[in-house]
């Protein structure tokens, strides 16, 4: 601990990273054979896996403080073996693995087996939506993305061109758990223009999407004593699972054809209620005016309204609805994010909190990570200001309308007894079936149409009780025959129940 | 909720996200007038902030349903009034507020003011960092960071390129919370070949730095009923304040100049413990390798030892020192990060679980937020492939060991009285002075370097029991010149205390 100052300017000591060789380790004399000996061992215990490269002569002769003829001739001795091959500017890279016995490190575990078919087993576990996208499927209907290859390449390389351009060098240290200042004032124009919500950028804190709002809402409500948190039935089921992750209940709310029942939101006692108002999932339901009011009137007693506007932007034959937060501010945390608009991938949204959980929320994120990654950021501040966003949503919205169209008309066609609903917004629409035509039930039938090759979500996985039978259907990222194929699919599957 | 097939191919109704208007608001034959004061409106409650963009009248009057006239007649009374201006291709943008009175949305709350200059009171708070950075100096000398400047732009430009040209539309969709396979790959091959460590890439988690391994450990430590986590006195302050977030105690050991003293933490009774092993935090030391023997020996009784990796590539003086797991897998957590190798603005970084603990930290990274972002994951496996990030540490290891050497040189020249600590490796050294020779204490020194304008760690930060005093410094992001005036400005203010 106590190094002097005499010490720190003396002569490096040999070494390299690379594979932590020393030359001190080496006998005397046979530098090149214990090089040698070395490397076949790190291929043999997979350290040097096949594919790898070597570091070039030069660079390790110097880190060692051998000859450079040391290292040659070790190499040779590997490309004679037939474990290594040079190859140019591309390097020395590793092609074979020597028949040495293994030793020390343990071996690898073996790949793990595909996961058993198990995915419309009910009742779905937290696993359940990585197994449905593992699950092999020639056409995919799931609901929650937009057309992904749609996402803007070339303008994303060219805005990161620009930011990468501009960046100071203390930008890449760490940064404000909040998020980038650039960021989070583009998102507060974005709200005002696109959502009607007045907001000051200090108040918006960029998240790893509506995933993360949640689960740092989670642990804020359980440190307040908040026990149960309200949600609509049917409702994402994703989003519940986040709370029961942190001991917190769901108390079913039903939803009709005016969105969620305040009546029964008030009965159930919950202090606060999880909404997706401007495009209810998974029905499509818009909350209506009446509700509206009540549910003001319910926060202004002291309920806390959790708006999740996933996909506001995306509609199609109805005029926009904007969000409770612009009419409400005190008792609302409000949440979105650009996984509809660009892509999940990218993991960023934004939450405004309500007052007396902003600083709770700050403190929660850095925990949680010190803050969005920034360059993502940066990139998206600066596709939303020069207004490649709002284009890319124009371009977005004319192609899903498209596919929705051709969805429905292949429901019309294959499906008649199959009743749409939710399809004037949003990037994925609902069917039901009177339960009286219907062998089994909804997961029963998503696991028939998954083995013919298409996966669609039943709608039971989003419903806490009894309910009719039917499908979540996302048509955004898939082209038109692909749809009327899938229909066509879903239509044999139910026929051959 | 039951939306008919019927109704489902309509005509859309007229309607532009932009700000919700819709002409169905406006009185009859007035629409011009109705758009214009719509459009004060919102420039006047702030929804449309000065330099922010209309809509082009073409697609503005397309949304609204109305003639393009409209929509310019609107425009032209809005530039009359000077409020916008046309700027040709750049479009129309706001550039005055009218004068009209406020109504509706609250009006925008003031921008903070500066923090009060309390960074160095004590007890440091959670957000003692956030204010360091905030704070205003000249010269920055606090630790932690790589040289910013050296992040190598063109290379991520171009490995970003190549990325984005190879992706599929569903990577852009929800991805693997574990992380994308290239990078879990990537990572694998990396700890090999330079940390000693063989692994399964199945093994590893992709994480948003160390940061969120530690946040995600202290909660899985906390559902498994442990209450204690020892850590090395002294040790990282930001360390310390996440395990107290999920209130996990954080009992101190002493770190001699052999690292950690096992029997100590024998005596905590801890059954856990956080260790910088390969280069102590602040200190610099390495762990012995009679330590690391009575160490293994306290883990195969049951402890559990938490490797934070977060510098070890950066060495100078001294052989590389493999990490823990690569000889003890059983009971061990290793994490490490980019934010020393290229920039904690990333937040990328990785964790090998213990074994018992892997399904808990795949649970837990999936709630948090569903796995790290994926484009600059696969930009850094890429990266790492192709030797890139192997080119850019060596260049880093030669510009730091400069920088190492020019602090040394001008700790010799104006403070000889500071005896030097762990500057064979890592991104900072540490100094410590004879407490006889101090005034106060090292974080009134620290606010009064600060007051000249050079920011420093008072070494007490990482402190939990009293000890000598000093500081911790860091050297990489500077340039030679800054160094050493930096270094003349502290010889000033302890001179001046």
């Amino acid at each position: 601990m106590n190094r002097s100052n005499q010490g720190a300017l003396h002569q490096s000591k040999a070494g390299s990273d690379f594979l932590q060789l020393s030359a001190e380790d080496a006998p005397e004399g046979g530098l090149s054979d214990w090089l040698a000996a070395s490397l076949r061992t790190a291929i043999s215990d997979g350290r040097l896996p096949i594919g790898s490269r070597l570091p070039a002569t030069r660079v390790l002769a110097a880190d060692l403080r051998v000859s450079r003829g040391v290292v040659t001739e070790a190499y040779q001795r590997l490309t004679e073996d037939g474990h290594i091959v040079g190859r140019g500017r591309a390097g020395t890279v590793v092609v074979a693995i020597p028949h040495t016995p293994k030793s020390g490190p343990p071996s690898k575990t073996q790949p793990r087996p595909e996961r058993p078919k198990t995915v419309f087993d009910s009742p779905p576990g937290v696993e359940v939506f990585e197994a449905a996208r593992a699950a092999p499927a020639r056409i995919d209907l799931s609901p929650g993305v937009p057309d992904l290859a749609s996402f803007p390449r070339t303008a994303w390389l060219r805005a990161e061109r620009a930011v990468l351009s501009e960046l100071s060098a203390v930008d890449f240290g760490y940064g404000d758990p909040r998020g980038a200042p650039a960021m989070r004032a583009a998102v507060a124009t974005w709200l005002a223009r696109n959502r009607g919500i007045t907001v000051d950028p200090a108040e918006v804190i960029v998240v790893a999407g509506v995933a993360q709002t949640l689960d740092l809402l989670a642990q804020i409500l359980q440190r307040d004593g908040v026990k149960e948190l309200a949600v609509e039935d049917p409702g994402s089921l994703g989003t519940r699972q986040q709370f029961h992750n942190r001991d917190i209940a769901t108390p079913p709310v039903t939803v009709d054809e005016d969105g969620i029942r305040v009546d029964e939101l008030r009965a159930t006692g919950a202090p606060a209620v999880l909404l997706t108002p401007a495009h209810h999932f998974p029905t499509g339901v818009v909350l209506g005016g009446e509700r509206r009011r009540e549910l003001m009137q319910w926060a202004s007693e002291g309920g806390l309204i959790v708006e999740d506007d996933y996909d506001a932007e995306h509609r199609y034959d109805r005029p926009p609805v904007p969000a409770i937060r612009s009419m409400l501010v005190e008792q609302v945390c409000y949440t979105g994010s650009v996984s509809k608009l660009l892509a999940p991938a990218l993991r960023v949204g934004w939450v405004l909190p309500p007052p007396k959980y902003r600083e709770a929320f700050v403190a929660a994120k850095r925990f949680a990570d010190l803050g969005n990654a920034v360059l993502p950021q940066l990139v998206l501040a600066h596709l939303m200001e020069s207004g490649e966003l709002e284009r890319q949503l124009r371009f977005l919205r004319r192609r899903h309308r498209q596919r929705r169209d051709a969805m429905i008309t292949a429901i019309r066609e294959y499906l008649p007894e199959a009743k749409v609903h939710g399809a004037a917004a949003g990037l994925h629409l609902m069917i039901t079936f009177d339960s009286s035509a219907f062998k089994s039930n909804d997961a029963k039938l998503a696991a028939e149409i998954l083995a013919r090759g298409v996966k669609v979500q039943p709608l039971s996985w989003h419903h806490q009780r009894p309910a009719r039978p039917g499908l979540v259907l996302g048509y955004a990222a898939n082209n038109q025959s692909d749809l009327a194929e899938g229909i066509a699919t879903i239509a044999e599957a139910l026929h051959h129940q």
